[in-house]
């Protein structure tokens, strides 16, 4: 069974962060959220159970564990997944060790999935000049480092990004395909019911 | 400011919550989710703070209170959400505080919307035969009693339905409009970057 690793923390966008969990769940990818704290890149060696994060738009969701250098690397996991909403977005895109599994993913051929904001952390963690897009209210701190794009979805290698809420679907939907196959894409995609001529 | 009442249980599908009410809260909409306890009609009346709600795809969400009969009446809120995920919405449904409010709502001109195998309660909550949809799970249960339709969202007079996680967007989007007008649909679906084509 495949597995993933999503990043959540204060600020982050709930829509993001559920649809890639929810729509990874039901590919049978078995998916664990960590919580980055603002506080310190230590947070982690105190605490097994965050209490809540509070989501961008007042949604509160409890994570499964905090997020953990140790535990959290790529050997563990065939994906890591950082989404949006400002405030999230930065605290996950500025903590070292955050960006220092990132590369790490890449380097050992497992999938990054940056959203929105959360494409700020392709910058952060200095990852190579490549195709890549994000939410319009960061192109400008990405479009000289990276090859910028306005498609949904961009897959290069094994980072893959994409640009809000309204992309989020095709966002999870890709990542259920690299994981699982297309067969899987459309398995889980029926049932969900999106309208005729999308996420197809 | 309009206001909503958003209802989770534990097996509620937490993209049909999530989406609904953050969209709202983009909107501008006070947005208040209350839980739906499986246990008895009174376990409002003895906690005010629940735990958390434990999502269909094991997303654990905080809800903002407890549901309660008295305090969630048709006087406090502009809208009525009951949200999916099987499990969930057949404790919602079978909740006759839930049932007796479902037409307090409508009969004060207030908004209900129901998605996904939610809209079970237009049938526990007897209301009259009129144009809905649903999950196409719980179809077979519904199609007797309404008019039943395949549109992604169907709107008849203040009961709006739809069909799953895939036509949660243009659900929420709708009941924006219906709460707040057309300028702020658009207003709020912008910086949610749809792809081109969808949700307008």
């Amino acid at each position: 069974m495949p597995s993933a690793l999503i990043l959540i923390a204060d600020g982050t966008e709930e829509m993001e962060f559920t649809i890639t969990y929810d729509t990874l769940v039901r590919a049978g990818v078995a998916c664990t959220s960590a919580y980055v704290s603002a506080d310190s890149d230590t947070a982690s060696t105190t605490q097994t159970t965050p209490s809540f994060a509070k989501g961008s738009r007042g949604i509160n969701i409890l994570p499964d564990t905090y997020f953990s250098p140790q535990a959290h690397v790529p050997d563990n996991f065939d994906l890591l997944v950082i989404p949006g909403g400002a405030k999230g977005a930065e605290t996950i895109s500025k903590n070292s060790p955050v960006q220092h599994l990132v590369r790490e993913y890449i380097k050992n051929g497992k999938y990054v999935g940056m959203i929105c904001a959360g494409s700020l952390a392709a910058l952060t963690a200095g990852l190579e000049k490549q195709p890549l897009t994000s939410h319009p209210s960061v192109k400008s701190h990405l479009e000289k480092d990276f090859i910028y794009s306005e498609q949904p979805v961009v897959v290069s290698g094994r980072l893959v990004t994409s640009r809000g809420p309204g992309t989020t679907f095709p966002f999870a939907l890709t990542l259920v395909e690299l994981l699982c196959g297309s067969a899987k894409r459309a398995e889980v995609a029926g049932p969900m019911v999106f309208p005729p001529g999308t996420c197809e």
